[in-house]
């Protein structure tokens, strides 16, 4: 069976939308945001405990996959959700992000073939092609796969990224083209940078093909700017249907969510909070914390008091401080948790603001308290 | 309230027995293996995980928390257990074992008074009496406290053995003294080497300032032999009272866990599982699997057919495989599990034996599948 979205409801005062997900391993409503789990793991948690925090559907990535352990291998396992032991739904990416970013050396050769470029871990020769993305993809048997796309730099010109987005075109007709797994749904990516022509452009001509979803991408590569990002949503959602979810790649920062459903979107994924989790950062309400900070030694109040985690509801920064301090990975999971969670919230905020027509006032209450 | 020990059973053919130590938080059975919780954690594990597999009492350390983060903020917090939320029992050592494995160029200069050292982390000179250690431990709020002693070399002459036991047993009557906590318990600890004069020696006189429970030190040092381990036990555990708990520290091999079990001993403690699990290496009853290993690629089997613990009854070997090979924590956590898992049933299966007076049939058994 494919994913199904349905429209709850509309903020009566701008595009924020509150829905729900269905899929093969369980509904979720969004919006929502998926924590990241690069190389079938949300790194240092287990599957309940992101249950725990109500953490419904995360993201893998392919490339990471195809290199370690190999596909065929999570194939074997029964897929990806056995393999892991996670029974709730997955996104996989296409690949295309971490060719970008990880390839040794950051060269790469495009074509219309595909990507020629050299492992991040071992300097092999690897190509990755949009047939061979959602190759992986298919045997990995995440509940939604996307498109195999090409990730410009922000620095791109206009002519660049046209062709580029031209070259895109045909390789999700490509990957769809080559798409064999009927329990498995696919996502279109929008590229065409900060430019409305383009953008508008992009989402017609992937709308045409007629995916499941679509993405928005190029917005989170490489330093782009905030007004770019709102410019790439602003620019591409009039031309998205309704009736399919719309996913912002690369996305977590609080206030980027809060702008992103604003504009309409209802899925977003990011490393942002186990990341920052791993290096001793809290998200809070008032802004981040960094709790190797000295004055958190004798602090011993939650992370955040109203927060209803497992975290805040069982330890004190003075003990995260302590852990982070002596380099305990279990600092990371009290602090990834916490994160999570942080994000997770702010979603169910956001659906509860759509459903009473408050989101805007919702944005301005937030970045009234929240610092940095 | 101190802590109180019943006498259950003992096997009829071995001096095996099985009993129950009650502490204000909680009681559990003994035989037992204790995790160490070296920084106020049981590296990568949450309590709950601690719990669900049955483990009833941790080790924690006290140099280490006495250097990072200070008994002081410990107490503040509320005592040991509420800063790392955990509320079962806690042991914490005496920090000699630190004191003699970890001091800086494991220079130190003992006195009558205590020993002087470098600390592991900074080189700080620290000096570490009876006294303080008993004044750290009270502060920590530990169920368990135990004496400060001198922990020689397995090198040790009988001569250098002979002075440091009388020191030992003087230290220990200053650190009685010392005592300042109706809610602790504290053990005395029984030295020696290898010498069946010593062993009575010191464990007569060790018996006479009347502890609530007993150690048996000196057999986990620096490559003591088995053989000299077995030794200590047998010449020492005749001169213990019956009434009273009798832990033998640092010893975590299963074979080692059965051996100290048939002569006798209650308690056992080893950074062994967590360690050799964050190496990649599990227990089973067939000996331990170096998980690394490519063989285990494909291999969709758990660590053990018959483990109940939580990583067998999600995981494959092959899926911990790809975790360990991608350097992701995870690994380490569910390892964790299983080996403490396997230490904690252990001692649940040699209880069985001794209450059906089976022990000696348990360890055949046992050492016919155990490799390695």
């Amino acid at each position: 069976m494919k994913i199904k979205y349905e429209l709850l409801k509309t903020d009566n005062n701008c595009k924020a939308r509150h829905g729900i997900i269905y899929t093969n391993h369980g509904s979720f409503h969004t919006p929502m945001f998926m924590p990241v789990g690069t190389l079938a793991n949300v790194k240092t948690l287990t599957p309940e405990m992101l249950k725990d925090i109500s953490s419904a559907i995360i993201l893998s990535n392919t490339y990471h996959l195809w290199l370690r352990p190999g596909e065929d291998i999570v194939n074997k396992a029964g897929g990806l959700h056995k393999f892991m032991n996670y029974d709730g739904p997955i996104l996989t990416d296409s690949g295309g992000f971490q060719v970008f970013s990880l390839a040794k050396n950051k060269k790469k050769d495009i074509t219309e073939e595909g990507v020629k470029f050299k492992s991040h871990i071992d300097g092999t020769n690897l190509l990755l092609t949009p047939e061979k993305s959602i190759e992986i993809q298919n045997k990995l048997d995440s509940d939604i796969a996307m498109s195999f796309d090409e990730c410009p730099p922000a620095s791109a010109s206009y002519d660049y990224l046209k062709n580029s987005l031209e070259r895109t075109l045909r390789w999700a007709k490509r990957g769809k083209d080559a798409f064999n797994n009927d329990n498995q749904s696919l996502f279109g990516i929008v590229q065409g940078g900060p430019y409305e022509d383009l953008r508008k452009y992009s989402a017609t001509e992937t709308v045409k093909l007629d995916f499941d979803g679509y993405s928005i991408g190029g917005v989170a590569n490489d330093g782009e700017s905030k007004e770019d990002m709102y410019k790439a949503v602003d620019y591409s959602i009039p031309y998205l249907p309704t009736d399919k979810p719309r996913y912002l790649m690369g996305v977590g920062e609080p206030i980027d969510i809060i702008e992103g459903v604003i504009r309409g979107i209802d899925m977003f994924d990011c490393v942002l909070p186990t990341r920052i989790a791993r290096h001793g950062v809290a998200f809070t309400k008032y802004g981040k914390l960094h709790l190797r900070n000295a004055k958190f030694k004798e602090d011993f109040t939650p992370l955040q008091e109203e927060c209803d985690c497992y975290t805040c509801n069982h330890y004190t920064k003075a003990y995260i401080r302590h852990l982070l301090v002596c380099n305990e990975s279990l600092a990371g999971t009290l602090l990834s948790i916490h994160n999570i969670r942080f994000l997770i919230k702010l979603t169910e905020d956001l659906r509860e603001a759509i459903d009473n027509n408050k989101v805007l006032e919702f944005k301005e209450e937030f970045i009234k308290n929240y610092r940095n």
